[in-house]
This record gives structure tokens, C-alpha cells and sequence, in this order.
């Protein structure tokens, strides 16, 4: 067993990060009395020399910390040490410095909290650093495989139909139609789970093709039924009718959220003749409180991915099933790309409640 | 297929229920064209004359419903219509007015939405009734078998972890044992639940004998680590250290929630000579706001009920299983009474991060 | 004393307002035993034949409407009757067409909520319909003379507070400059209070000319100081450095919320090269569910309005200060734009705190 | 002016504690170049040795420490050092023992928050110590004359109010009369500003004498006009109809909070036969996060006590009146018990929304 671990939280944040680095260090510390070493934004703390990280100890956790969005570690999506954007432009492999850090540290394993991408750069990483690797998923776009829910995903979930909640009234005030865009780079997760708990109306999604006139149809249909205002969740990944990107770029040719969300607002319009407004929640869904339901998974994972390192169970992602927490291959959580079925439950329960997915008129 | 269904909640209200009246009048009038007749005040509105219901449509549910507390039908957990507790103290069989009721509707299926207690009642009911039956799990207590959840229980959760994270800072500002007694009749999920998410230091549940010397010990324990607060989580249920029911009586007899929440902050005070405060959060749990996992859930369960109806597929429940949802025999689900396994992955959780469950020091 | 008075909620909505239309149907009818005619959609209701109004009566206001956001008459910030614009784009008076309006309901009285564009149409109406008038002054901005609030503006900045809650941990998590854009048409009211409560190191506000420098050299200093994140909050109406007014259009030529959101996002990035978001929070601002403050307020004001129509006193707003119900004339209040004072005690307490306002570099 | 000052909060903890000390140390290091130290519990920091404190800077109050509940100094409100409980049973002046604790501090002001029995201690307490003292009022009750609002009443009220929206659905579900006992040692503030706000039938609070008769009157009447349920707040000080004081006390005779509302439920039963369930608020009411008015009054306070320090201006309470911040000889303010004026605005507008007060039927 292992004197000491390193523990990172890599990629987007979400909530639910900070119960996972106390749960983590609370077993580690209190089960079997190891050092846990919490590495600072995200790879990029061992790139740095002095190495940037932080001992964590029980003290760290005290107070409030669980209930805290972000991650007091920081985090970042830039700076894959494999291919390192240097600043001639070229990238650089930077692995084996990575590996140089985790041996000046001392590290005998690594816990790394990630989504996907973050997963498979951590365990090639690992693997070229020879430190044994356990995985945790966070993603609030809950697109990870075999895994029911990653971190951070009920809480955007929470956001997102809060907005909801605070539309509608004002959607049934002024006889708008209000679009609420939403996160969800790959997957409509959180646009159809929140667009059905907030009550929505239409509920756009990258995995089910829409067409413009569905739209129309359904909201020209409401009105018919006396009802004065209609409600629209559009995932930011979903493109226009024709298939092109929508993205605003900034001068820096940084891609900002939103885009989506205009166009429908402009084209519902444009179709209906009704008066439009749209909101883009953006980073409100990422670094709220973690809800119970993150709270929980993020605790189950920690203690698990720490037993994991004791068990000598490693190249392991740990995963929640069927009310249990579980272990599998990172490779097979990480090859699973998790978007929506059009047959999921939760797309025959949108159906069933009348909510249009775009790809039929509904009337 | 019918041209006519019965609604009713039965049992303790919870957050999510209008979710499912929503649900079910939506998916029966748009999916088949159906009437749908919501049944007032559970099983009551069939035995008073007139008959105490109303009809339900697509405008009842417009605006807010979803997000509303309670039950718009009324609901009771009391007046069994197979032993109903007449004025003179004597029990009487009504179950044929119920019946008769049913029959002058012109109900030609029933979806009824209650936990095990009521489930029980309401399947003798219909069956002697002649209607068929479709259930809907619904208990904050989460005390169902087969189901992963039912509705109300993570809205539970929810608000009593609010509570702890209200009461962690006054605890710590005052360096005391703050103890919150949480609902939980027989089965100890919201206190497990919310224990672990709101970061309790000792949870105690009916399915786990504990000594006051533990908890006393973990105490002690926590102030020699110069932490100068505990907060402790306690099930409605749990009785005293030897055995006994702790409940305090009003003077009609009625039994009042607490007792117990009391009874270990006098007890942890003897032991340990800490300052203890406690709460009894009660009825907070039940009437809130739902939260999107269970409007999610009641959206799914009250279309699925539907789509039972119109398969003809009844004596059924709805479930929840591993991201989808089931249905299953009644008999076999209320059978199953689903207490927290003491191997349970939660229960795992707590004790991987050193909370006491009371049934060892911990030290 | 009147027998039936007309009430009607007028421009955009906000948090409180059927607490309002509540308050006034209590009083009217339990205080009085009149009739309240609630009008439909401002003052377009009594434009229309038949004319759109409900009768509101104490049923109406049973379970949650006071706790809901939005206004249940619906309300409209277009279409001023005295000069419509019309579908050939002419603008024609339709007031006597209201004074018809108001003939035909019989109305005696009218109690009207609004901002200062909104109360200042009315009064003239009012007047031409020679029906007697009270006012109820609402505005999320805050932004009306003489009362300390009007109603919808404590949730306003609830909202954007907690918005800002948000975006902290996140902001921390990435080493990012984090730009809110909130509500506020002239006056910044809602950034400044929002700003001070959710901790923003930086608040622009159209009352204080800013420099970018400036902004640029405090978070310059913040990083010295080596905090690696920072919030920065905008009022919508403020321009660019130089002047200009910054509104996206979109294909109606309506004018989009954002802009100078956008532009501070960029122009720090450019300055500074630190990573920048930036997030509007536009909509989430009005509809959400009415904060205690709020309900007060408006619960305060309702019941006050029905007791002036009662006492004769007419042409009047009322208004809160020092902890009490006055009433002014209207005229005195519209008169009367409240934006932020440069010597206000929050812009003190800004500044005290080393907030950046813009105009100075605060190093 | 002087180089070191000191601060503390004492008595009962409340939302905002945080903010002030955030907004006292920012203003004291950015403004002055002060060093701010916390003295740790209270008064009782002062009397142990080593002198218990923190040195607070302005790493201390990054990230989220503004909108935390509770105050990371601690606080209690025992062991007045002027008459100081010994483990004997007698009393001790151990002033001079704090005055040296001052002393060896090297203290040159001292900043006290507090409500007005700390207020009182606190005052003479620093006169013997013969250091120059500025006074910030917080109590949840609002009980403290000239200013309008003291830190943690706001936050206390939102909690309130919570409640009341959470038991209002599970009241009318259920047919019953829920009754919510909150805080409030002397003063209605918070039972009267909630219950407003909450939607309330019934207030109760000790200013006003009541009948239990006019509760059963307003009860019957409510039921009588097809209101199936009612809700009712009462201040924890209420007593019985005939003044007799309700409290429970525990083992060891320390007084719990709770009585009086299981009084009043059980005396409705009995008047009525309603079914009826108390719920006791207690310390969540403390904990909270403050909101978003608590955090700018703690903020505006924090840094005006400052600048008095700085203008050297003694024995001075902030307050906070019309919008904005005046300063007040503490003896002014402690002498003056602001309980709930049975002529106040919100009393009006109680009786003005048929709420009944208890001092007469209202049918």
C-alpha cells in the first residue's frame, strides 16, 4: 500500500469537486494514514517547478468546504502536457516533466477527477509516469459511459430548471416565448432533463435532428390552445436547421457560449410571428452549491477510488449502477460516449407529456 | 381501452405529486383522449355523496403546478374505507360505497399514487371495486422495494441537508452538538442520505443498533482534534439505547413527531458535558418545492402509468431501475420493505469517511 | 365610497406583483366589501372588446399566487393607448376608447402598478377617464423618486447576487475574470447592491464614468496580491469608454439585452490578457419568486392603495420610508429619477471595501 | 489614529457576522493600514491565556467567506466577565483580567457586534479597559431602537418565510392547521414580517394580547368559507392566555425553545377539532447563509464603524435609517427596546389583510 497520493480535479469544474477531495482525504488520512497531496490546477501543478500543490489534511475540510462550488484546487482544460501549446506556437511533450513532478513528490498513486477527454490525457500520463491511476468522473454534461450520473450533473441540472422556474412566469406575463440555452457540448442531458422538471415546452437536442416548422407548429398550436406563452431548452451544442455551427468567437477567436440560442429566438420569430426573448445560463450551471444528490456521489466516489488504491485496483474508474458503486476499466468508461438514446426513458417520458423534440410537429 | 380514469394521492403528502397529476391528465388527454377525474382527499372523495372530485384538464396544469408542494387533490393517511373508524369507536367495511362511488364516475381504471401502507389498501379497494389498477410509488421515506426511488424522498433529502447546512455554522460559532431529528418512520434513508451530504459527524437509523458510548466516545473523539462542534443526524424512528419508544403524546392522544431528537441531546450533554441544541424538522420535509429529480421522476412514473392503462397491463406498479423505468407486480413491491442495508454502498460511505453510525467508537 | 374599483399591472414585470394584486383584493373586498376587476395585460385589456379582464375575488388568492413570480392579469410595456402605434405605423390616441373601457365596467376607481413611465401613461388616462387614481410604484430598477423601494427590486438583486455566488468558485477554480451583466436601464442600482452583497471586485454603473485603465489596474493589483480570479459587475445601460451605446439588434430590430458585458469581457482580455466570461443575466432578473422583502412591501402597499381610494385621497403613489407607508403625489414621484448618488452610502461602502468603481485606479 | 484594532462578535450568532468582519478588516487594511485582530468567542478570547485571536487579513476573507452563516471568530453568550459564572457558583468581576487581555494585545479601538444586552456589557466592559470602542448592532429579533434594521434579521425572516411556503402545500393537502413557532426572546418582528409575507392567517406575537377564542373564531370562519386549512406563527415568547410562561427545560434546566407552539396546537384542537401540527423553527433561523440584504447592511456597517474609529468618534453605534447609515450614542440605542408598535405599518397591513392578531375575531 501507498504512503502517499496524489489526488487532481482536471477539466471544466463543476459542483461537487470539493466533496470529492474531502471524501477522498477523509479516507485516506482516517482509513488507512496516508498523506494525500492535492496537486493545483489540474496537470499543470506538476509542470511547474516548485511543483504547485497543496498537503491536504482533516483540517482542510472543516467547516463549509463540502458544500462549496469549484474546486479549491483549481482546475483547468488548457495545457495537455502531452502536446503543450508553447508559446512559439508549437506543442511539446511535456510528459516527462509531468512524470519528474510526481517523483519529486513522492507520489505512489494518483487519484484524478475528470470527464473524458481530462481521463484519457490523466491515464496516458499515469502510465508514462509509471504512478498507479484510479479515476473519478465529473462532467455536467453526464456523458461518460456506464456510469448512471457523473459529478456536477444534477446540480446543473437544478440551475438550469431553477432558470426555468423564474422564466415561466415571466414568459406567462408578457405572452413571450422565452428560449433558455443551456450547457451540453455533445449531449442533451441537461437540456432534456431540466426542460422536463421545468416544465418546457420544446425541448431541443443534438442527438434528435429538428426541423424549424416543428417548432412553429407546436408553439402555433399552444396559442390556438388559449395558452399565451410557450417555454424552450436548446442544448448549446445543437446546430441550426441546416447543420452549420452557431458561435459567437471573441477577438481573441475564443469561442463563447451562446449562438443557438439567438437563432431560435430570431427564427421562431421570423415563423410565428411571436414575441421572443432568450437566456444563456453559461457558467451559472457550473459553479453553484453541489445539490445532496452531488454531495452523495461525490462521497460515495472518494471513499471507493481511495479503497480502490488500497485494494491495488488500478487503470479503474469508479462508477454508480443501479444504486451501487462499482468499478470498470477507465478505457471502457472513457470509449462510451454517453449522449441520448432516442429511446431513453426520459425522451419517452418528454414524448409522452406532449413536449415537442422538434423532429415531429405535435399537434 | 377506457374512455375514463381515476386519480388519486393517498397516504402522507410530498413534493412531486402534482408532478404526477400534471403528468398523467397531460399524457391521458393528449396520448389518448381520455377524461380524467382526480379523486379528492385520497380515498374519501369516493365515499362522501356527492361524490368529492374534480376534472381534471389540460388548463389545470398550466402555469406552476409542477413546481407546487402537496397535492392539489388533498390527500389523508387516515380512514382505511375497508375498516373505516366509525363515530361510536366501532370499524366498518365501506368498501362498497367505494365501489358504488367508482361505479358513478364511470372510472374504468384507476392510477393511484401512495406508499406501501396505502398501496396495500387502495389494491383490496380496486380489486373489490372491480377497476383496474395501475400504482405509483410515492414516500419520502424511500421504503419501497424494487423501486430506486420514489417521489418525494430526494425533495426529503434535500431539505434536511439545508437544515444541516444551517445549523453547521451556528454549531460551530458556538461550539456546539447540534442534533436534527429528520423523518423516517421505519427506514433511515433521509438520515443516511442527508447525514453524508451535509457533512454529520454521527447519523443514527433504526437499522443500526447504537450505543450512547459511541457517540459519546466519537465526540470526545472530535474535540481532541480541536474541532469544537458535531453535528449528529437522528431517524424519527430510532428508539432510546434500551429499546423503548420515544414519542410525546398531545392530549388527544395524537402522536407528535420527536422524542428522540430530545432524548440524545440530553443524553449526549450527561456523557460528554457538551452544549447540545437539537431540531425536529417535521413537516418542512414534506411540503416543498420538488426538485428536479423528483418532478423528473414523477413525470416519468405518471406517463408510464398511462401507457400501463393502455396496454391493459394492470395490478402493476411503476418503477424505477437503473435509469429507466419498470413496472412490476404491486403484491411483489409492497412486499419488499427496503430499510438501509448495513452493507448498503451509502452506508459504506459513511463509515469510509469516519461518521459514526453509532454502532462503533470510531476512535 | 366606491362600490367596484379596476386594478391593472403596467410595463415589465417583476417579483411581487401578485402579492400586490392580493393584498388589494383582501382589503378591498374583506376591509370594504367592493368588487376588484382585475384588467388584463396593462392597459390593452380595456382596449379590447369584449374587454379582457377577471373578476377577483378571495378563492383567487388561496394556496401560492403570493409567492409567485410574474403578475396573473399578464401586463405589457408596448402599446401606450394615447398614442398606439398602429399597423400602418401611425400612432393614434385610443384614450377614449380606454375611458369607454373603464364606463363599461363601471369601475370607480382604479389602483395601477408601474414604474415611472408606466404610472406616468396611466395618470393621464386615468384623468381623461376621469377615474380617480392610485398609484403603486414597482420597478426592479429602483430607480423612482421618493419611496426607499418600489416593488420587485430586492429580488432583482437576490438574483443577482446569487448569480455572482455562483460565478465566484468557478471564476477561483479557472483563474478567470468574470464579468456579470445585470438589469438596470439608467440607473445601477441592482449592480451596485448586488455587487457589495456577492463580493464583485469591480462594479460598473452608468452613474460613474469609468476608464478602462482603471478597471484594468485593479485587477492588475488583485493578482499581485495573488488572488487569481476576479467578479466584475455592469449595469446594462452603461455605454462603452468612449460614449457609445452598445446593443446587439437582432433580425426585428429589437434590441437584444447585452452588450457591455460582452465589450468589458474583450477589452480586459485585451488589457490585461487575463481569461474572461461573461454572463447576462437578463430574464432570471424578473420572474423569480417574490423575496420576503418583496411581499412585504407589496403586501404593505396593497392593503394602503384600497385604503386610500377609501379615504378619498386621490392622484397619489404610495411609497415607503423610514420604516413606513407614506403617500405622495404621483406627480412628485415620477418626477423624481432616483439613480445612484455618487455620495449614496452603498457607494461609499463600495469604495470603503476597495471596490473598483471605474473612476479612479484604486492601487 | 490608531495602528491595531480589535473585534468581536458576541451573544447569539446570525447571518451577516462574517460580512462585517470581511468589511471591517478590508476597510481597516485598504483604507488605513491598520492590523485587525479577532478576538476569538466573544468576550472570552480576552480572558484566557494565551489570549485566544486571530490576526485577520485579506487572505482571510477570499472566496466565499461573505456569504457564509455563522462567524469564524465564534461567539457566545455566557460568561459575562463582569459577573463571571465560577465553577463554585459565585460571580467574578474579571474585567481587569480582560483589560490586560486588551493590553498585552497591544488594542488600540475595539469594534464590538452584538445586540443590546452584548452592546451593554461590551460598553462598560471597554470603558474599564479605557480602550475607545464603536458598536455594530446585529439580533435576528430587530429589537434594538433607532436603527431601522440590525445584521441577521432579514436572513431570519427569509428562513421564516421558507417555512411557511414549505407548509402551506402539506397544510391544505392534509385539511390541517399548521402552526410555526419561531424566534423572537421579546419582540414580534420576525413572526409579524414573515407572516406576512409567508401568507399566514393567524399572528401571534407578545406585544399584542390575545384570545385564544378570536383563534378558534378566525379558524371557523376560515372553514367556513371553504378553506380547508390556515396557518399560524407565533413568536417563541407568547404565553398561555393567562401569561403564564411555556418553556421546556432539559435535564440540565437549561431552557429549550418550544412550548408555546405546542401549546397552541393543542388548544386549537380542542376549540375547533381541527387537526393540527406545530413545527419549532429554532436555530435554523441562526445559520443561514445571510442574504443579499443582511450582507450589504453588514458590509455598510462594517466599514462606517472604521471610519468612526478613524474620525475618532467613540462610544458610537452604527444604525442604519433612510436609506442610509448614521452613527448614535450607544446608551441611545440600548435604551431603546424596539418591540413591534401595535400602530407600526405592518401591523396595519396584518390587520388590513384579514390576518387575525389574536385581540379580536375578524369575522
Amino acid at each position: 500500500m501507498p504512503k502517499r497520493i496524489g489526488i487532481l480535479t482536471s477539466g471544466g469544474d463543476c459542483a461537487g469537486l470539493n466533496a470529492v477531495l474531502r471524501a477522498v482525504t477523509l479516507r485516506a488520512i482516517q482509513g488507512y494514514g496516508w498523506e494525500v497531496y492535492g496537486i493545483s490546477h489540474g496537470t499543470q501543478g506538476l509542470l511547474r517547478r516548485p511543483i504547485d500543490y497543496q498537503k491536504l489534511d482533516l483540517k482542510s475540510f472543516e467547516g463549509s468546504i463540502l458544500r462549496l462550488g469549484g474546486t479549491i484546487l483549481g482546475t483547468t482544460n488548457k495545457g495537455n502536457p502531452i502536446a503543450y501549446p508553447m508559446e512559439d506556437g508549437t506543442l511539446k511533450d511535456r510528459s516527462a516533466e509531468f512524470a519528474e513532478g510526481c517523483q519529486m513528490l513522492g507520489l505512489e498513486a494518483m487519484i484524478g477527477v475528470g470527464g473524458d477527454g481530462s481521463l484519457h490525457i490523466l491515464r496516458k500520463l499515469m502510465e508514462k509516469s509509471k504512478i498507479p491511476f484510479v479515476a473519478i468522473p465529473k462532467t455536467i454534461d453526464n456523458d461518460l459511459g456506464i456510469t448512471e450520473r457523473s459529478i456536477g450533473f444534477t446540480t446543473a441540472v437544478d440551475v438550469a430548471t431553477e432558470a426555468l422556474d423564474r422564466l415561466q412566469p415571466t414568459a406567462a406575463s408578457h405572452d413571450r416565448v422565452m428560449i433558455l440555452e443551456v450547457m451540453g457540448r455533445d449531449a442533451g442531458h441537461i437540456a432534456l432533463a431540466a426542460g422536463i422538471a421545468g416544465g418546457a415546452d420544446i425541448i431541443i437536442i443534438p442527438e434528435i435532428p429538428y426541423k424549424l416548422q416543428n417548432i412553429a407548429h407546436k408553439i402555433d398550436d399552444l396559442l390556438k390552445k388559449q395558452r399565451n406563452f410557450a417555454l424552450v431548452v436548446v442544448a448549446e451544442a445543437v446546430k441550426t436547421e441546416n447543420g452549420s455551427a452557431l458561435q459567437i468567437f471573441d477577438l481573441n477567436g475564443r469561442a463563447r457560449y451562446g449562438g443557438i440560442g439567438h437563432y431560435l429566438s430570431d427564427e421562431i420569430t421570423r415563423l410565428t410571428g411571436a414575441e421572443t426573448r432568450f437566456t444563456v445560463l453559461g457558467h451559472l450551471q457550473r459553479g453553484g452549491q453541489p445539490d445532496a444528490s452531488d454531495r452523495l456521489l461525490a462521497s460515495a466516489f472518494g471513499v471507493r477510488a481511495v479503497d480502490l488504491v488500497a485494494e491495488g485496483k488500478f487503470d479503474r474508474m469508479v462508477a454508480w449502477q443501479n444504486r451501487t458503486i462499482i468499478d470498470v476499466p477507465i478505457l471502457d468508461a472513457i470509449s462510451l460516449n454517453s449522449t441520448v438514446d432516442p429511446n431513453d426513458a426520459l425522451v419517452q417520458t418528454a414524448r409522452g407529456l406532449g413536449i415537442c423534440l422538434g423532429d415531429a410537429p405535435y399537434a
